[in-house]
């Protein structure tokens, strides 16, 4: 199971009725954070949802935004007893940026790894420290795959995938031909090859049929570009930018590069998606509500973000 | 007239109930910043005061609740057509943090003059182009002098005081000794010299008796060592930290390098100010106006601050 918080669905600017735009995804106790502004410390406390388990936080692009809540936050982190390293993940640059913003901050009581532009998928383990960066083919276990996608912004921006993997059905049938014994078959479902009694037992000696994990996709900022579709292809709930609702604000939204809330829902059609939540509001839209029908004529299934709107998906 | 509000009165954290503590100081229409805290531009917009004319931010020390909200207000000053430079003054070690929290920024519509540690007081004219600072005895038309202390705090941290000059009286009397013409009396009872017919006419020629202006301290973070009663002596309005509201959290106090309400009401008393503010609560405090008697038993005109509140002081 995993719950997604939206935390704040603002852009631009934060303002008093609106946090910044920013996700956590809570898989088993463990969060992934997905961008960080001014304030989403805040908003953070405003759901309950504590700082000592973010072990991975994934950074859009370097505009204020999305990133100068970040030494607030770890700091905040730090006074949480947090001493496992803490993931950074985040565009061309973001090494550098976050060695500036860090300047303030004379000590952290734990590392930082910061994985700069990430071009093959990352494979994510859960361990009992939490969720671990492992290189692509290190690990067998992995239990979430993060994909980025480069997207069309007025500096370089990154689009995140979040493939939670669903472990695929236990075949007795197969265990029985292989004559598994029982005391392993956990260990061997998990993912892990076991040797016992001299015997190497694979994975694939239990594993029956595939199933479909959970697949969250989060796109924001940029224009709608072609590669945008595949990336967040069958997603079961794709996050993504709406900076304006009004169909006539197209000529901004090609200017400032950025969506209407309509080109947002039509990647959605396009992707196959289940849902579409809109997020990344700009601050001269009042009441984002106001603007959903010019997306659910494209896309039915929209949601216009709110700050705090939480959604459990369920394998 | 100077309009003073306290944006925020919190101390550690942003938190939801509460902005971190900050100050802006208003006159003829131009700003003095106090502290900028993640979150302080936001406390801006719930009090309408704009961005625009922000000509100078006072930063206390190098701790994020006093800074981190410093890149995002920069950028939304920017975003505000901001194009005459801002001067940021601030304890040692200011230029380097400045710089490295800068680093995400790509461009600001104006510049930055960084003011390190100002050992002489600094003099502070209000021109067209808005608040300018001037090196001491340089100009004898400024009407605010900045002028700080070094605290005691874990780190280096400078409180600051505020003493808006009011002119002297206009002497009919003087002038008319001194035959000076009607026409640069004006120019003159502001502080400047006037050559006029090759005669030079100085302000002292048409200036009466001194008037007392008004003085404002800003102390934040630190304990209450004796240096601060003098700094502090005869303020109009002295804004005090007041971390622990209970006076049992002496110990915490002493082990943080912070005060109690009623170490801050004692500066206050020994400083004969007229009253007290207090500001930068714990994030332990719930309601900090269940301590109010601890302050007001040794300084009873004691406000307890709250995000927000404005006061007027007139000459």
């Amino acid at each position: 199971m995993i719950t997604v918080t939206l935390l704040g669905s603002g852009g631009g600017m934060p303002m008093p009725q609106r946090f910044l735009s920013s996700l956590i995804i809570q898989y088993k106790g463990r969060k992934i954070l997905v961008d960080c502004g001014e304030g989403t410390q805040v908003a953070m406390r405003k759901v309950n949802t504590g700082f000592k388990s973010i072990d991975i936080i994934c950074i859009t692009h370097i505009h204020g935004d999305h990133l100068f809540g970040l030494p607030g936050l770890l700091m905040t982190m730090g006074n949480s007893d947090r001493h496992s390293p803490v993931t950074i993940i985040g565009c061309e640059g973001i090494s550098e940026v976050v060695k500036g913003l860090m300047s303030a901050i004379s000590y952290l009581p734990f590392e930082l790894n910061i994985i700069e532009n990430p071009i093959i998928p990352l494979e994510i383990i859960c361990s009992p420290d939490g969720l671990e960066v492992k290189e692509h083919g290190k690990s067998q276990v992995h239990e979430i795959i993060i994909s980025t996608l480069e997207l069309e912004h007025s500096s370089p921006c990154l689009g995140y995938g979040f493939h939670v993997i669903r472990k695929p059905k236990f075949s007795l049938e197969k265990a029985t031909f292989y004559g598994v014994p029982k005391g392993i078959w956990g260990r061997l479902q998990n993912g892990e090859a076991v040797i016992y009694n001299h015997i190497k037992y694979e994975p694939s000696m239990v594993l029956g049929e595939k199933r479909k994990g959970i697949k969250i996709s989060f796109i924001t900022d940029t224009r709608p570009i072609k590669t945008i579709s595949t990336f967040i292809q069958e997603s079961d709930l794709f996050i993504c930018e709406g900076t304006y609702g009004d169909n006539n604000d197209i000529e901004k939204a090609i200017k400032n590069k950025h969506m209407t809330f309509q080109e947002a829902a039509k990647l959605a059609k396009e992707g196959d998606v289940k849902e579409l939540l809109l997020t990344h509001f700009s601050t001269a839209i009042g009441q984002p509500e106001d603007y959903r029908l010019n997306a659910q004529a494209v896309f039915n299934n929209t949601i216009i973000g709110v700050d705090g709107l939480t959604k459990t998906l369920s394998f």
